[in-house]
């Protein structure tokens, strides 16, 4: 038995009662004609997917599975030193070759302000079109509860646009789904209102150092928040190798 | 006994317990001189009064109590193929058709389109109106935890509008209320954060066929989501006796 | 043992957990050189920061440390007969006599229509920059579930500003706190969808009368509201002295 | 001759030249059977229909055409001394009195705080419906070129409900109407963009005297505003009747 | 010479004259490599763009530039009978056919409800991120004085979207231009506060039945408001040979 | 006589007219006891108040006026390389230091976007605070033709506070003017819908170093935009003093 299980946590979003659960297969044949499931993920800022579902996207992305990252704000507010379009542009670029990493299909970055996400109609209709244009089995995003205005707003951002996806008056420019995909929440630790309850549980031992891969990408977070635990300045990645090995070590470990 | 006991289950607001419970009787004789209960119940599409509180509506009714219900949006996607202020005159034109199947006094749609109910302070202002209007001694909404966002800011508008109804003024071109009505919530199946929970149950036996012909009134949603579960084509109600009675009998098997 | 212990319960935010308990002195010493707590409240309304916080606040203030409160609407409808700025222009006078009473270092009104408050990106940078220009260890709002929008509202906000006082490019105009404070709850009596949880119980018995002081001091609250539970009509306050103490105890007795 | 001749000045709209000039009387037989004509005006404030439409508007009434008043703020911040709804109450009160001495069918003020009214969408829907409900053949409002932010949108709130009445699936709970009515501006002196280009002129000497009392009517504006010009303090209407006639002499003055 | 000339009239923007004439040919060179203009025409309705530009569009098609018309709401409301999601289908439909004939590159529908176009900041987001997509040289849409608020905030819109293409860091998800297009308005008779002034004027008698064509695509238009004038009925476009052709003939009388 | 003479050219709002011309040494008695003008200046950009109205501040300045700049926005993404907060803090410090330069009193830079100016009631409330604070004489700002969308919306905005800043139960938290200042739009050269049209004309050449001074403070706008007359790449200030000694006079003469 493995001794260190990393695990992807998820909870099905009381609107999945709803749906039912669809009988994913014939889903994703009907959707795309190769019998994959179609999984999208929102994340609040560029890096959230990959630490929430990196994991999991690498496992799918194996087994051919279509996955699509989103990155609902820019990240242009993330850092001790940058900011603005040049952060953003840098963080865009970080995803990709995180997307790289995981082997996914996909990634995109919303132009929206980081910490200015609100829950208006107009990104509700956003969601609804990348969910629609997707054809996605499966959504994924944070709970409503969560330490980030962004991160909280996200999931209210999936659940306003859950069932909408299925309303074909809704959003009349991009084709309704027949059936209103299985929604899931990425796991965290908070306990109010409501404690994370896993509804699946998958153990991502064998695609570990994919995550890792996916997260050392991000250069422009390891070298500020996630180095001094604040925005007061960066601790830059050494450039030797052996410095860049145990910064990489320092990162596996906090997974 | 009866076998098969059709029930409403309604859930008192959180707001209740701020404004006790008024001495019912005494709030509608100073209010409208006839010694009946005033009731106003805020549903998000046409049908959803209906739905949840048909059949207590029917009973009240009956009584000589006075309700009125309110559909937040006007009902303009729900369905495979109309749309737009088209479907909004049907289905307006089909509640009417389902107020006087229960008996009620009064029904009204707002002119808001389906999908894009937001909670804004000119809603909330809406709601308070109403509510003082109608001098309402009850009023229901649904929660807000359900699977669509109309249902969902439909029950947030009811909270914000609570207390307010009491203050002279907010809203100072209509009279405020004296006492702050009981609130209550429609029932629902959903879990998180909260089951719902019944502070009244009552058996709506007696009046279960008036439901049924109050739901009956909306064609629109029987050829179509009722029909199908999705926007996908629609299944047009038969126009034969025999099929129009088994079309029926499936309707109120669901209620 | 006393036999009467007023208290003032405080439940930790969720955001609390994240940020970690900071050491505080060494934050207070950091942040103004005179190794005192620095302690920022936000109520909805003018008095609601007095009402629950107003004991630990004299509690504080005795030992020296620097507190402010915050009404986030200005009260201009709370009142059976007057309104708008002028009363707005004497709930801030009876709040800077209750900031008196209580020994605290500041008193602030923002500019918003009570029963109006919105959880808006601008008043969330408000947040923000108040939190950060107070150089706050502590944080205090009411819980997102309550009675009243403005509270709920208010509660949203300080959610929302917490995590984003740390961040440097989000609001750049006022320097980011490098530890992101302790966020508390003001207590209450609601359950839904959680029950107020204290983390914190202190007793207040020997601020008792400071804090009766200070809410005697909104005396445009005890002639309405106060007295008559609606927004009917007032009961002023009476001009003789026995008659007044009388009042003053009523009041006492209702905290 | 007469020698001091009042007018009302009107500015056809430039949409007028879109609809041409309906048969007026035509078409007041079509929606009113009375053969009559049907007013509605827009003025920003309590008070601004009169001053700027009071003599035509006397004019009409006494031949029997049906004019409507609308004050798309409630004057709630314009006095020295009060304010909120309080003042709101008492405008309302004084535009009723107005009414009553214009001799014209009906009034109304909207619930919309002084200095706060913005272009919005929900307001452009409020005009189209008033505009509908009356059935109006002539619609007038101020122009978009004023000294008062309210004033100038609600001209622009006249523009963008203009043509939008006419059309059937916007507000689609409100019958639409069959021609645009014809749109006028109300006089001003404004000289940029364009100075007002009067396309019809009416002298009002026969009215004159009812004009003066429907302003007489506001005695909240003629003992602040009015009375100093600014907002710093109050001079009171005199309450003996030669101070109360020399008074209102001033104020036919300046009419 | 030709007796009658019908002709294309363009007034350029007012920023024209801040970004001088770029040297066209050399700037689509640069953009797109085939050193052809890049046109894009935003209309505030589905047939707006063909009605003011199909002429110039079609001119320029012949010679190889590149058009996209892009209709800014989707015309949902616009017909006697149908609305909603279910016209802006049909809209969409006759928009491309209108396309074919003028022999353009693309067109486009926004999902923006008709007679609801508001001059957000998302909006002028989209603006930005269309104009730099087409790599424009050369951009039009309507002034924003003219009979209809969407074609008014459609002008807006272009206004507020010309020079912030040029900036980097605005929308920093598509890149800048390095030069800021023409922009021109689509001509109109409307007078206040200024007439329509043309800069450039072209004769489209070479392409008039292309146009036609173009316009004859709306059978939605012909059938409701080209017919009556007003949105109270149909009057179909006739199934037979002849009186098609006679609809056809009228049509082609009123550009 | 003076060969090259270097001009502030300012049009009175219509604005003005309503006000009538202040006595101004009186209003500035009153407000500050000190005899002297009050002026502010809002500006769109860190660097437009200093371009349109540096000289004349200048002037204001030596004889003792006091004199307030306001940047609207924070000016975070007018650069070919840097953005967001991290510019926003340069370009305020370069603002300091051309403040520096002219001798003014204050210099302010809001908190708010670059391009993302709109007119909304939180702006309008902010300017009216800000002319009250400084108990303005005179306030000047772009007129709302112009070419950039910021511009635009703070000549809307200064239009739009401008009387209301008058009104004491407007912003009840800040006193009222006793009289409305006078309103004076910064010179242009847009010709639509009316050309600039100068009511005050006044030669700078006096001050015109301090004005070239203050312009030369903005290093992060020489090296880009007024570098390149776009944001594709910067050239840098050279650090030899002869080639700063040349870009300085280059800007000299652009001015």
């Amino acid at each position: 038995m493995k001794k260190n299980i990393f695990t992807l946590i998820l909870a099905l979003l009381m609107l999945a009662m709803v749906s039912g659960l669809p009988g994913l297969t014939s889903a994703a044949q009907r959707d795309s004609d190769d019998g994959k499931l179609r999984i999208i993920v929102f994340g609040a800022h560029p890096d959230d997917c990959e630490h929430r579902a990196g994991g999991v996207a690498a496992m799918w992305a194996e087994q051919g599975h279509h996955v699509k990252f989103v990155s609902v704000t820019n990240g242009d507010i993330g850092h001790a030193v940058m900011a603005g379009g040049q952060l953003a542009k840098i963080r865009e670029k970080e995803g990709r070759q995180a997307a790289k990493a995981l082997g996914i299909d996909e990634t995109q970055v919303l132009d929206i302000h980081d910490g200015e996400l609100m829950p208006t109609l107009e990104n509700r209709k956003t969601f609804v079109r990348l969910i629609r244009e997707w054809k996605a089995d499966i959504v994924m995003a944070h709970r409503p509860n969560d330490y980030h205005p962004d991160h909280r707003y996200t999931g209210i951002l999936m659940q306003d646009a859950a069932f909408m996806v299925t309303v074909s008056f809704f959003c009349p420019d991009v084709p309704q789904l027949a059936k209103n995909p299985v929604f899931l929440y990425l796991s965290d630790n908070f306990q109010k209102p409501n404690p994370f309850e896993p509804s699946v549980v998958v153990a991502i031992d064998d695609v570990f150092e994919k995550k890792v891969d996916a997260l050392w990408s991000f250069q422009s977070q390891i070298e500020s928040l996630w180095a001094t635990g604040n925005f007061e300045k960066i601790v830059p990645v050494p450039k030797d190798p052996v410095g860049r090995k145990e910064r990489r070590r320092q990162l596996s470990r906090r997974i």
